[in-house]
This record gives structure tokens, C-alpha cells and sequence, in this order.
């Protein structure tokens, strides 16, 4: 086991009705908030209202950045920040998904920077001093509500990028799972991928001796495929949605990836040149990229950690790693079929003309990944096979 | 899985020579420190002439209290207390074990208090601006390095009662596995038996739901099972005492009771009066009384949490519930007479002649335990049956 820091202080408000001690969170770390939000769904919801109601009776005022898209846009962050500085806000608030949340942690860190916030995403800035924030989670997935990460589009250039600091962790979250019931089959489905995705990217490392993390990140896995098919087809199962929304925060909070030198992440760094692309669902393009990652790396070194995954998650029974390990890959794809998630990048509208691109674009940095380093020319049979 | 607020705040700093991080993570929180610890044992390791010259190195200045006893004295609180007034500390720092860390939780919270420190203990008193605290961990057991609980023993009325609060959890902890290199067989024993025992606590509840954390449960339990006897033999194994020193502090950071009532705790309230007699180490109590509890509380409606843990921890394959629980305790009991661990209260001093007096106080403040509740007659029961 490495040496590591541990530190996840954001305060977590879990269950039905939590909203209703919004007002005494908030008053803790500001006066003056910017309330930042997606679309109509937190208005057709009764949301939307909820909060502005527990703002004005705790006298707090605020200011409003709506419209917050799906792989949120620097534009939506720019404009986050023109506000804070305008209005003179000491406080975030977020309302939505990870969307909504990463937004807001960019625009919490550019506030205080004199130079374009796209300069974080391209680490030719670092976060000094960001604003304070909250947020109430109303979808279970990217794990954004316990973390200091962020993922920013940038249409203009066709990129998307990940950002983080320890210090863009949220001062509270308010985890109420019914604000869930409302996310469609094809949300929740993703989600649940989402969440697994968190995990493999963090298990599948050539790190030895994280024993209890690996061990817990079983048990992470474990509970998505348990409770993602029930929320899929009952979407007000209290239980289900609870159960994947507290384990989508504890999928990517640090707990699975302490005493290791750090996650894969080459799934995700592709992934966001998907959703670069063309704007497609996070969570389902990490389902159709993963099984076909996880056959590219899968070697002799490699397939011990496959196999154990294979074993004490998927309850394969088979003495060889290699056998155990392609058994486990595919009950992983047969998983995410089941839920009605793509398993084909040509299905999703991409052709051979976008491989290269993409390729270049995911190593644009150099290699990626950890279990096994991968140069743009991987990257491309990755993307190939995945067509 | 009810609702529940989430917060573990605790900065960890793990690893090898992390301790030389103390200066920077001090001056964050105070100027003028009370320095805690045991008896000779960190004089003899070096750890504590590298805190006192990282302490020098900082120009940080500090009084010491020393002499802190296993199933720490209200009297060391109280001179705690005093020590802080005199010398205006604002910062507490302990070096130890659970014992040291739960006095000086108790310091913590009695210094700004104006009545006697054991109304803490009898919830007389409730805990209002703490002074903050750091801890530097050598035992890998209670958990306390990362919780707001602490357990103070006061024998003049032959009484050891706990205290807790949110506001008592450490600001950071540093916990480096090699300074519990030379914790013995009996207390490296002890220790993952003290953590077993708090999943046993927190696992073992009438709540229903919460599968997530039943499932992180099941991972810290199998990290103690597999680590626990390597640590007892080779004491110098990193992987061994990194794996139980992290289970330890995940084990009661309030990760496997959020969503539930509560934990159970009636066999930590029988044990404490197993300690208060006679000053035994914790765990190894918790290890004589566990398997009776589980014993006495099994029935056909309990049976299924303990056929639960049976199958996915100690691997039992049997259909039958109340046959699989049966086994998984034999299981459990036979692990810890593995570690050399007691079986029998008699072993350790005890007769019948104290049977009663200790059900008595145990139950001071009426039934105890959640799974099934337990007047003073089913305590004096279980006790006999461990006699």
C-alpha cells in the first residue's frame, strides 16, 4: 500500500426531505449565492421552487445561472463567473447532477483567477483559493457531490477535460433519493455504469496491497449491479435509488483509489472524446468502451486482477485466470446490455473518420492509463473494436 | 435505509514517515500544544524525540501529559484539563492508541466546561467548543483516530462509560503502519478483534436497506480476517498492518452505520464492565463475549443477517439459515482462538460473583443492544455462558 492523504470533509445530508435543511448549510459559508441549475427538470419537479423558497426564508439572496448542459460548457462556466464577480457572491449552490456540479466547481475556481478559466482544464492554472459551494444531487452518478473533480467541454476546440483540487470539494451535499424517481431508464441505466466505471478505473491498476480498497470497491460494484436493474425498472424504489446514490459518492471520493498511485482513467480520458464528439451520455459510452478496454489490456500480468473481480463480483467459478478473467468481461457487457446500453459506437452516429482524431486527441498529453500504457495507436484499435 | 447525516472530516495522513508532515499539520489549528501519550513505549521506538524535535523544528511550544493508562483514567482527563487551562494550549496532540486518543477527546471537550468531566459520561453535560486535536496512531484497533467517540474508565465507581460528539472528531490523523511494527501478539490480536467487533456492532442491526454499507461491512471484516493472523506472526509486514490499520480507522469512521438506527453495542456496554473490574484489554474481551451474544440473540428472525455474514465472509455454504449462522459463529470463535485470544471469562479472573454487579451496570440506563434488546437478566445470561 502507498502512502496517501485522505481527506473528504464534504458533509453529507442523505435522505427524503434533506432539502429542508438547506438554509441552515448555506448560512454557514456565505451570504450571497449563485444558484446554478440545468434545465426545466428541477422546475417540472417542484424543485426548483423548494429551494427558492428555503433561500428567501433564511433572507438569503441569490442570483440564478440556468441552463447548464450535459457535459457542461465553458460558456455556461464563463458566464458562471462573470456572475459571481458581478453580484459579488460568496457562496455556490448547485442543483442538478454532475453536470450542474462540475460547472460549478470550475466556475468556484475561476472566480479568483485573472486568466481564462479553460486555462485550469489545460493545467496551466492551478486552484488558489475557490468559493465556497453546495450541492443537492438529483441524479446518481458521476460522483461529483464528494470530490474536488470536474469535467468541462469545450466545444470550440472538440475537447473535454477533467480539472481538480482538494479544495473544490463540496462544503455539503444533500443526497435524497427521491429526488431520483423522476431520471428515465436510459439516465439511470447510465448511472449505474457511471458508477461502475468509477470503480474499474480505480481497481484495475498495477498497484498491490490495497486490500480493503479493492475489497470495498467490490462491494461498490456489488450494490450497483444489485440495485441498478430494480431502479431501471421501478424508478421509485426508495431502496434501489438510495442505495446507488450513496455509492455513487463513494465510488470516486478517494476510498478506493488510497494506497495506490492513482486510477487508470484511460476509459474515461476516451470517453471524453466521445462526448466531445458528439455529446452522448457519459455513463453509456464508458459502457461501450469498457469491455473492449478491458480485453486490449488483459494479459498474462494483467488477468489475476480481472479474474478476482470475475470471482468475488461476478461469482465466476473457474481456476484460470485468463478463462476467469474473459468470463468476467463478458457477464460486464451482458450487465450493461441488460440495461439497455449501447454496446456499439457506430450505433451512437461515430464512423471510422472519427477514430484517428480521437485517438490523437485522448493522448494529447502523452500515453494514458496505468495497468497498461496506451499510445494513440492503441487508443485507435480500442475505438476500432468498439465501432 | 433511513436517513442520516454523513461527515468524517478527518484529515489522514498514512503512510511511512508521514509523521514529518506534524509541523505543517499543527500550526493549521494551533499555537501552543498539550502533548499526550502513554508510558515509556514511544520513548523507546524514537517517536517520541521526532515529535518533540518536529515540535522544536515548528517553534511550536508544548506541555506533555504522559502516563495515560490503557482503558484511559478520569483522573488523566482531569489533569489534562488543568494542564490546558494553566499553560493556554489551544491544541492537543495525541500520541497513541485508542486509550490516549479517547483522553484526550475527553480534555478536549471538558476544557471549556465548567462542571466535572465525567458529566460527559453520564450525559449530564453536552459537548460545546472542543479544543481541536490531532492524533499520531500506534495501535491498529479502536478506531478512534477518526470519530468524535471516546470511552473513559473511572475507577473509583468501578464504571467506563462513553462520550461522543461530532464536534470530537481529530482534525487529522497520521497514521503510519510501521509505528505499530512493535505492538505485540496479544494487543496486534486484541486490535483485530476490536475491529471485527465494531463492524459485529454496526452490522448486526434490526435496519434493513442499508446494503451498501452491510457490503463495506463484509470487506473491512475480511481484510481483518486475512491480515489479523499475518500481523500476529510477522509483525514487520507492511502489507499486513497498513491493510488492519486503515480497516480500523474505515471500520467506525461512520461509513458501515449511516442509513441504520444505530449499531447494537450491547456487547461493547457488557464489555466495558468487563474492563472496569479488572482493566482487560478491550478487544480481547470483545472476543470472550462476542460468540455468547451472537449465541443468545440468534433466533429465526435474526438468523438471516447472521447466515448473511456466515456465507460472504467466512465462505459457509448451506442453505439453512439458522445452520449457516450457527456455523459462522463457530467460525468466528474459532478465528479468534487462532489469534490466541481468551475464550472464557473465568480465564481472565472473572466468577459468578461478579456476574451480577456487571449486568446491573451494564443496563444502568436501561435495556441495551438494537438486534434484540437486553434487560440486566439476559446480560447476567451471557455473561454466565462466557464465565
Amino acid at each position: 500500500m502507498r502512502n496517501f492523504i485522505y481527506h473528504a470533509p464534504t458533509r453529507i445530508l442523505f435522505g427524503k426531505n434533506k432539502v429542508n435543511e438547506l438554509g441552515a448549510e448555506v448560512i454557514k459559508h456565505g451570504s450571497k449565492v449563485l444558484l446554478a441549475y440545468g434545465s426545466h427538470s428541477i422546475k417540472e419537479s417542484g424543485l426548483y421552487e423548494k429551494v427558492v423558497k428555503i433561500l428567501a426564508n433564511s433572507n438569503i439572496p441569490f442570483v440564478e445561472l440556468s441552463g447548464i448542459l450535459p457535459n457542461p460548457k465553458i460558456a455556461s462556466v464563463r458566464q458562471g463567473i462573470d456572475l459571481c464577480r458581478k453580484h459579488n457572491v460568496d457562496f455556490i449552490l448547485a442543483v442538478g447532477g454532475g453536470s450542474v456540479i462540475d460547472c460549478v466547481k470550475a466556475i468556484a475556481a475561476g472566480v479568483s483567477y485573472n486568466g481564462d478559466v479553460w486555462d485550469f482544464m489545460i493545467r496551466k492554472a492551478k486552484v488558489v483559493n475557490p468559493l465556497p459551494f453546495g450541492t443537492i444531487l438529483t441524479l446518481a452518478a458521476t460522483g461529483s457531490e464528494m470530490n474536488g473533480n470536474a469535467v468541462i467541454s469545450n466545444p470550440e476546440l472538440f475537447d473535454k477535460r477533467a480539472m481538480g483540487d482538494a479544495s473544490l470539494q463540496p462544503c455539503f451535499s444533500i443526497l435524497d433519493p427521491t429526488l431520483t424517481f423522476t431520471v428515465n431508464r436510459w439516465q439511470t441505466a447510465a448511472g449505474a455504469a457511471d458508477i461502475m466505471s468509477h470503480i474499474f478505473e480505480q481497481y484495475f491498476t498495477p498497484d498491490e496491497g490495497a486490500f480493503v480498497q479493492d475489497a470495498i470497491a467490490e462491494s461498490i460494484l456489488k450494490t450497483a449491479i444489485k440495485f441498478g436493474p430494480i431502479a431501471v425498472s421501478q424508478p421509485d424504489n426508495y431502496e434501489a435509488r438510495a442505495n446507488l446514490m450513496w455509492a455513487s459518492s463513494l465510488a470516486l471520493n478517494g476510498l478506493t483509489v488510497t494506497g495506490k498511485a492513482g486510477g487508470d482513467w484511460a476509459t474515461h480520458d476516451m470517453e471524453h472524446q466521445l462526448s466531445a464528439v458528439n455529446d452522448m451520455t457519459h455513463g453509456a459510452g464508458l459502457a461501450i468502451l469498457f469491455p473492449h478496454w478491458m480485453n486490449y489490456v488483459l494479459n498474462e500480468i494483467t488477468a489475476p486482477k480481472f479474474a478476482q473481480v470475475a470471482r468475488n463480483v461476478w461469482n465466476v467459478v473457474e481456476n484460470d485466470d485468463v478463462i476467469a478473467a474473459k468470463e468476467g468481461i463478458k457477464q460486464t457487457r451482458l450487465f450493461f446490455n441488460s440495461l439497455d446500453l449501447p454496446n456499439s459506437l457506430s450505433s451512437q452516429g461515430f464512423g471510422e473518420e472519427h477514430i484517428l482524431d480521437m485517438a490523437k486527441k485522448a493522448c494529447l498529453f502523452g500515453p494514458i492509463g496505468a495497468l497498461k500504457k496506451l499510445n494513440a495507436e492503441d487508443v485507435a484499435i480500442i475505438l476500432r473494436n468498439a465501432l
